[in-house]
């Protein structure tokens, strides 16, 4: 990224010239360089900082001996997890002391292609943040998937050269890449000396060779400490994660006691609303980090100047002259909670909450909630004809896991699964896939959701029998006429709701608000439904993601992932 | 810089499924990242590292556990200091380990503009080697000078978007950029997220803040601890000198022990031919950091990832599989004498010498072998008229320093010092300025260069009687002949030369001809003009700097470089 460029009013106020808008006097200056601490003032002119030491100033702020640190940066995070919209999330983020997010907007991809992903972009460009667009190199995840848009290498260039994305988004496509497909291999030669994100879990030895040998420069997928060190050793920069779902922090922060920080940073990758109201954002992640063991200086380098080196922002990430002025006060060196935040000089925090300077208003167009294309009060009969003797191919789901498995059980002894079906969204096609899934507990009535990674088409579950059939079709209607969200219905009744109606993913509504609805209608699946995971809703989420192992379903049917095809329902 | 695209059958290599070229087998490999040794081969396929660990191979050589680090890069140098032309330096520089340099072009620039440049960048192209330019700022160093060629903004951003500089050059500017010159910023904003390298020799404080404030981001002139340490606390780059006159390493290494090897790298900026035959190049740097108590971790960082990492060479400075097969296999970790040299996985060097595989000879056009243009065989007649009442400004020289002070003189006592003259030879203007210069100890004689930094017109000291203002005129007419380079001159006989015809810059010898040749030279002033200054050529050079303090000489007379405009010769 430029800087921009640099007039000779700046230059003077540098000098002590002339008057400096800000001085934050009486703190200790964190030098990410040299991880010292410089007792002196702060000096910022037209959000930039212009120097060290006193100068006129228009403004001054006392910190009182706290420690100024430079804005946190999110090595890699995705919007549209968060279930918030742009101008929801910013001051969420800008009160726990983040000022920028390389963000890969792969779901609203999936959904809207380019025209979301601009419009996305857009409403950012009115926040007092820097919410940086890679280019999503998966969409759609694979062939087997059915979404709304596809991204073809033509349009993960036009996304770097038209519309300014960064560099290209995590490559999940591993055996794509491995393998030398021809689009894979365009779409990271598109990044043309910016940077390419990887998504390799448990990729190792050859296959981490040939992974790295095609150009993906960073991870952020490690699960185990060998696995994360075996990849920094081979030059791959390791984005630690520290998600909702997946925290890895705990773990991998041990290939930093053993080999230092370089090409280290930290990220988010997906956080709930809960996660980001009641633990914080880049800030938890630090509180982590210092609790493992990591010197304070060293964390706060995972989390400004190393990602800000990997994404090539030269003026963010330090808090040199010349660099823009995206300061946190901190309250300690133990929670991070922050004291002061500012964004291009303007105090955007206090006290971990959001001023009102960080509140700006840019609602989605409306066309962005109209993405629930399905046929009005369509009634589906997800009844599937079975002889006794048939033996069905079952889905099985983990508590605390992604994966699942495969099980052949015989057509007389589906009593305890849940029926499962995907129907297609976005092009009112009417197709979808039906199946059945073990480990939901979910034995009568339904839910269902519109977030169905990566092509987020309708997901739902229900019981087996007539009365469930009928409480997945009025999940299914409803979410067509609240313009997507999540749901839970018993016995013709909807127990609960959330509504994500930008395309299916993201809510409107301020952030207590949805992580509220989220967690009563988690509460009406245990107590309603005697569902039986902690979080269905997330495992339901990633039931249509056809490249993780070892079984899926989309509205194409089965798909064996391992064999990476079609199956049938009966073996 | 973007990696080349990578192909299926690359990929296949690397997976293990058809051959590599190459295995270099029992060895130690450096990890950059971790600054840790990993025991295992490194495969080689098309020029790029495809893998670590064995692999059906074309060729495997063993390495008999000795230590395989990345190739060397140079974070900061000018050819021309060399005095060789291009296919002559490279061998030399492969030899010692380096691959790739960052070359600042200006003093070609200032005698041919940027066809010079190009020329050099296409004679470049046609060896084993990284010669990367970046765009010169400062052509000429000011407006006292008559270069053959002028740069301004736009030549400097045609420089980047036409001809492949990777960044800007060395600001040399400094009063330029912090009092917010309009070309300068110009120049700066040019980059354009490329890099911007600094020369800020002894800016500290508020100046060096604004310097920073206005984007330049590296700097090469520290001389002292404090000075370097400051600079880096600010976020600005250090790359710390080893050259040929300015030894900043012992001094500046300092930092390193303080504040860890973040935003440092190692470079020579300007190294004679005998310095790279005797002592090496980035080797040799290496050594003596290692010797200053760094361990060799810390210090192989600092001339390969880190000097990669400033200057965006993805695919550079670390051995992991992706980056290019630039591979030193070291004989030791004192002496960084190298044992094998690789340049894209073809072998270049043996036992610290080059092979045949690094010797490319790519000559420069006829055309840069002109650049003396002086009328023939004019006779210049140096005396001043001065009346006995008369004081003159003397330019004293000292032993080790680029320093000038201006002395005040009567017409008197003019008995020890020598005549200075500088004659514009780029457009055949005829113009010349003159005056007095003490500490060559010249009284007899002349000598004479058309290196004389930065506009290279010719530069010319001899003694005051009307013997040596002969050999003066025969000093000049003989660079006019031979196309440009450094001679002496004593009772109309030419006692010693060096032709220098590329430019009058460089030779077309070879590098020991070359270095035998000075040494004679030097030699020839110090007996037969009873020359005291140990590099007489290297002082003489610079007295046309009119950017270094306090007095300097030009074509268009002398120079008060404190006040920054002409003076007279007369108080």
């Amino acid at each position: 990224m430029a800087r921009t460029p640099r007039s000779s009013k700046l230059l003077a106020a540098s000098r002590g010239d002339v008057e400096v808008d800000l001085l934050i006097r009486g703190g200790k200056i964190f030098s990410t360089a040299t991880r010292e601490w410089v007792e002196t003032s702060l000096a910022i002119a037209d959000g930039v900082i212009v120097g060290w030491g006193d100068r006129p100033a228009k403004e001054i702020i006392e910190v009182a001996g706290r420690h100024i640190v430079p804005a946190f940066i999110d090595a890699h995070m995705h919007l549209e997890s968060t279930k918030l919209w742009i101008d929801e999330f910013v001051p969420l983020a800008l009160a726990n002391g983040t000022t920028t997010v390389i963000a890969d907007p792969h779901e609203i991809a999936n959904v809207f292609g380019i025209p979301g992903v601009s419009a996305l972009i857009d409403a950012a460009k009115k926040q007092r943040f820097q919410f940086l667009v890679s280019a999503s190199s998966c969409v759609p995840a694979s062939k087997f998937e059915s979404p709304g848009a596809t991204l073809g290498p033509d349009s993960v260039a036009s996304l770097l050269d038209d519309h300014g994305a960064i560099g290209v988004a995590e490559v999940m496509n591993y055996p794509g890449v491995i393998y030398g497909d021809d689009d894979v291999l365009a779409k990271i030669a598109s990044a043309n000396g910016r940077r390419v994100d990887g998504h390799a879990p448990s990729v190792r030895g050859k296959d981490l060779d040939a992974y790295l040998t095609a150009g993906v420069e960073s991870d952020h997928e490690c699960t185990t400490f060998e696995e994360a060190h075996e990849k920094r050793q081979k030059g791959m920069w390791i984005f630690i994660r520290e998600g909702s779902a997946s925290k890895n922090l705990r773990e991998l922060i041990k290939t930093v006691k053993v080999g230092g920080t370089d090409r280290v940073a930290l990220c988010t990758d997906d956080r709930e609303p809960s996660t980001l109201i009641e633990d914080g954002h880049m800030n938890d992640c630090l509180k982590i980090a210092v609790e493992c063991g990591i010197s304070p200086e060293d964390a706060l380098v995972l989390a400004t100047s190393n990602p800000a080196e990997y994404h090539q922002l030269y003026d963010l990430g330090s808090l040199g002259p010349g660099y823009q002025a995206d300061v946190v006060v901190l309250e300690d060196l133990v929670s991070f909670k922050t004291n002061m935040v500012f964004h291009r000089g303007v105090q955007v925090a206090k006290d971990n909450i959001a001023l009102p300077a960080a509140i700006n208003l840019s609602p989605p167009p409306t066309w962005m909630l109209s993405s629930v294309n399905t046929e009005q009060k369509k009634h589906y009969d997800f009844f599937i004809d079975l002889d006794d003797s048939d033996i069905v191919r079952v889905i099985v789901v983990h508590e605390n896991s992604l994966l699942t498995n495969e099980r052949h059980t015989p057509a007389t002894q589906l009593d305890n699964l849940s029926r499962i079906a995907v129907i297609e969204r976005h092009h009112k096609t009417g197709r979808y896939g039906v199946g059945f899934v073990e480990g939901f507990g979910i034995e009568r009535g339904a839910i269902a959701s519109t977030v169905a990674h990566d092509a987020h088409n309708i997901m739902v579950v229900g019981g087996l029998d007539e009365s469930s059939n009928n409480d997945m079709n009025i999940a299914i209607e409803r979410l067509r006429e609240i313009g997507g969200g999540q749901v839970a219905v018993l016995d013709g009744k909807i127990l609960a709701e959330v509504r994500l109606n930008v395309g299916g993913l993201m809510s409107t509504l301020r952030a207590p608000e949805v992580a509220a609805q989220l967690r009563t209608l988690e509460e009406a699946v245990h107590s309603g439904l005697k569902g039986t995971l902690k979080e269905p809703f997330m495992t339901l989420s990633f039931l249509g993601l056809s490249v993780i192992p070892d079984l899926r379903i989309t509205d194409l049917g089965l798909i064996d992932v391992v064999a990476f095809d079609k199956t049938t329902l009966k073996v």
